[in-house]
């Protein structure tokens, strides 16, 4: 059996009851980390919490030679853990598509994602949001400035009134993290005078919520990873509100 | 102190273990199950896991007449309940507000929700879905059929390629549910021979996924609730594999 459990958000304790109890139980533990990553704990963290031996898989290990965990889950429990949820990345469902191939059953224990926290601490509301996007450091797209895509998937979602979620780069090798401040700077190259979202630490204890124009929010700073950043679209009273009351924004940014 | 709980998706251990914690130190625990639901456990089952006193509350309590809750969260910890993640419903955010505007600390302890779960169960990638829509029962809209909002959401998804989540109306007072195949029955009036997925129990140890044409997953039966369904867009290879692989779809309906 192999089992993909999501650790939720932030630390150790973000994953659900039903993720640590299929953590405690298995044989094996395997986990990756350049899809996302916990902010607030560690591998020795994780490892010390659950009592287990984690083995972290880089790209290559997960998506070329997953060889030996197969194996090991045609007769073992093995769990294969990632930050927020399990399926987030083609990666793992490529993965449990090689399982199922094999016979191996195969289970998932979802986590808390950014996208459902990008909607619960803004007060923006989930429907109300369209397809989300990623904004990519510079070195990623061997480009400068913000992708078309992003900018083209903004503006569709305006034109409907959606907002946007921009996930922001994570490259996890060279242990850097977009932060919002910086891509605030890049949008506001398009967008200077509209609003914006800042979440940072989505999960975690001292989450910061921050709503103002891009090119205010380009000179602030929002502490450690991770952030994420949120472009809103049409704003229902409620959303207006919120985001004046629980993210400092100024009224005369929301309408009304 | 008012702490927001999600309850996660199914049963007394989709909590994460920062929100089992919460629930543990709380002076109060009140809960509302009518914007949602946990199909796998009953209040008792919370009130025996958690070792506390859970009181419920319907519409009316939670939104006219919370003053008795936020009296007690002036001086004590008080935590707030709600199945998936804790902000889905405006209803939320207003009572936060109104924390807020007393000077009472509010937090927010993130649950797994459908969303997330109807992108990894169905292998379909959570950045290919565009805004959701809510299908309600005919004697929740007042009207026969489908209401335009929601064949406009899909429409407009899927001009841009993408996948739309339908989360299926739940009548808490009178404990009714609608079913995903009540739901592709409704859908196939417009779309009969098109590509749906039904998702049923996500969250819990026995989730069923199954993708087939509209009308014929309307003459399926796919148990318990909660339901919900996933209209297709556009539809990248590791997605269209996962619907034929997980969910016994057709080959010749996700094109390839």
């Amino acid at each position: 059996m192999l089992t993909f459990v999501g650790l939720g958000l932030y630390d150790e304790r973000s994953i659900t009851v039903a993720g640590r109890d299929a953590v405690g139980e298995a044989d094996r533990v395997v986990a990756e980390f350049y899809t996302s990553t916990l902010a607030g704990a560690t591998v020795a963290d994780l490892e010390a919490y659950h009592g287990v031996d984690v083995e972290v898989r880089d790209r290559a290990g997960v998506e070329q030679s997953p060889g030996d965990v197969l194996d090991d889950a045609e007769g073992r429990d093995v769990v294969f853990l990632t930050a927020g949820d399990t399926m987030v990345s083609t990666t793992h469902v490529d993965l449990r598509l090689r399982a199922h191939e094999r016979g191996i059953e195969t289970r998932v224990v979802h986590g808390t994602t950014a996208q459902t926290a990008a909607s619960s601490l803004t007060g923006l509301q989930n429907y109300r949001f369209g397809k989300a996007t990623t904004l990519p450091f510079g070195r990623s797209h061997g480009g400068e400035g913000v992708p078309g895509s992003v900018t083209d998937t903004i503006d569709a979602n305006r034109e409907r009134g959606l907002h946007t979620l921009v996930f922001l780069d994570i490259d996890a090798a060279n242990d850097a993290y977009m932060r919002a401040d910086e891509a605030a700077e890049l949008l506001a190259d398009a967008w200077r005078d509209d609003l914006a979202v800042a979440v940072a630490r989505a999960g975690s204890p001292d989450p910061v919520v921050r709503a103002d124009a891009l090119s205010t929010l380009a000179g602030e700073s929002f502490g450690d990873p991770l952030h994420l950043l949120v472009v809103p679209g049409d704003l229902h009273h409620v959303e207006r509100d919120a985001l004046v009351e629980l993210a400092g924004a100024p009224r005369s940014l929301v309408g009304e």
